[in-house]
């Protein structure tokens, strides 16, 4: 494997830690990974694209809450509807420390805008947001902030034989309608936050439950699971919300943010990551040092 | 597409209608089908393998229960190892009607063997029945009793980019531990019932509860939408409980079991499929007629 395969990635620890495992999983040896086990999970918010100031599924769903509130003034006194009104940016992130009431308040908010909604209308709503919505910062459409050296280490692990899967704390729903455009993986391989289904009068429809369980932290591994029947033997993140993922993976990958210049500089919410990759010995790519290119 | 593809089909309208239908599906026309859709979905127990007097899986149980309750008999005195132990099948049948107090009390008798198990315990418990235990009337390990043309089927689906995959009443874990050796199909293809897994102290450990319901009747189309995004293109199946899976399907197939000779013929619980498959348009295949070869 030489300069070849990632090229979006400078010589550097990371790339050649990733290419030691990938050919080592690959090779007759101590660390051969058997073809059916080759299972790799990636996070998506942070790991695959731009997660500042907040990750981009929320500018979709507060875009359909602002209309609601427009509709209903009165939704403004409560919780989601409140802080998006207020920008309380503050309440938005109890998501990712899994605050119970927090989680609570935003699922019985998505049920009120989803539930009983067909994926067709759904997937519409979605593409129309992809085509039409552009991050304030860069100026272009969200999908077109997904860092290219990920999808070349796709292809590097696909042409070795592993099945690549998107596990995100995020919709699965959501993520599921620019997969395959974007990430080049089909729906079956993304795992993610989800509402139940059911099929009603010849057709599925959007329950208010969700199922399984926000898929962060400990669901990551759940869902994982759940899904594969395996845990995987290369895994890919960058925040304390993907520490169980990691830690139930055979080579771990973590995203370093340390780019203010291309992109941003932050560790908030990662502090206990970056301490696990250094206890654990992970990889830590840093993307201003080990990324030529960003998207 | 010749006799060189589903070698163990007998020439007849079932084999005929399905080359028809998969050159449709993979030829510009109007019965194209986008790579992308190309989700095949195909019910276990009858559909891939001998499901008489009993779905195999009962064995594999019932073996788990009969040794509960030598351990400990006042199990005997209530269900589902009452049943067990009178041989009552008639109760066992009630699955297959999805009798709510039947699959609770089945669901509970799950737990209480397996809650708390590591998955690698499971596996080891169901390899060993795959390899020591054989089916009565057919001398053989019962993933010897999976129907050759099935798996031809499977071969000719890929062929097509079809992925496919196996979505049975039965257990998604169950099923897991064979499905790759005994199919070809992997993991991740397997949809069914299945518990739900917590990461407990770094490892993945079986819950008491399942999750998402029961994969039967209704709940097949809600299971592969979750685990796929999409409703089959093309579904097999050859029960009442697979009638909603079939519906949702672009092209169904409908195993009829009608070779008392070579498997068994009845039409117990399939009564409204077959109805509906005659009113609908379904291709009905005739395992005496259709299938040259069983195993």
């Amino acid at each position: 494997m030489t300069e070849q395969v990632l090229p979006s990635w400078n010589q550097g620890p990371a790339r050649q830690a990733i290419l030691d495992h990938v050919r080592a999983a690959t090779t007759p040896g101590a660390a051969f990974v058997e073809p059916a086990d080759r299972i790799a999970t990636f996070d998506n918010d942070g790991t695959l694209w731009v997660e500042q100031p907040l990750p981009p599924q929320f500018d979709f769903v507060f875009r359909a809450w602002g209309k609601e509130v427009k509709a209903d003034p009165s939704l403004a006194e409560r919780q989601p509807y409140k802080a998006l009104v207020e920008r309380d940016q503050g309440f938005f992130e109890g998501v990712a420390t899994q605050e119970p009431e927090v989680v609570a308040t935003l699922l019985e908010a998505f049920a009120r805008s989803w539930a009983g909604t067909p994926p067709a209308e759904f997937d519409a709503q979605v593409r129309e947001w992809t085509r039409t919505v552009r991050d304030p910062r860069f100026g272009v459409p969200y999908v077109e902030l997904v860092y290219r050296p990920m999808l070349e280490l796709f292809d590097l692990l696909r042409a070795h034989g592993f099945r690549v899967f998107v596990c995100s704390g995020g919709g699965r729903d959501f993520m599921r309608v620019f997969a395959e455009d974007t990430w080049g993986i089909p729906k079956e391989n993304v795992i993610g936050t989800a509402a139940a289904y059911t099929w009603t009068g010849g057709r599925i429809v959007r329950s208010p439950e969700f199922l399984g369980g926000l898929d962060l932290g400990p669901g990551k591994p759940e869902h994982i699971f759940a899904h594969t029947g395996r845990l995987p033997a290369f895994a890919g993140g960058n925040a304390d919300v993907d520490i169980e993922m990691l830690r139930s993976a055979a080579f771990a990958l973590l995203v370093r943010h340390d780019d203010e210049r291309r992109e941003y500089a932050y560790t908030k919410g990662a502090e206990a990551s970056l301490a696990a990759a250094e206890e654990l010995g992970w990889t830590v790519l840093s993307m201003k040092s080990d990324w030529a290119t960003l998207f």
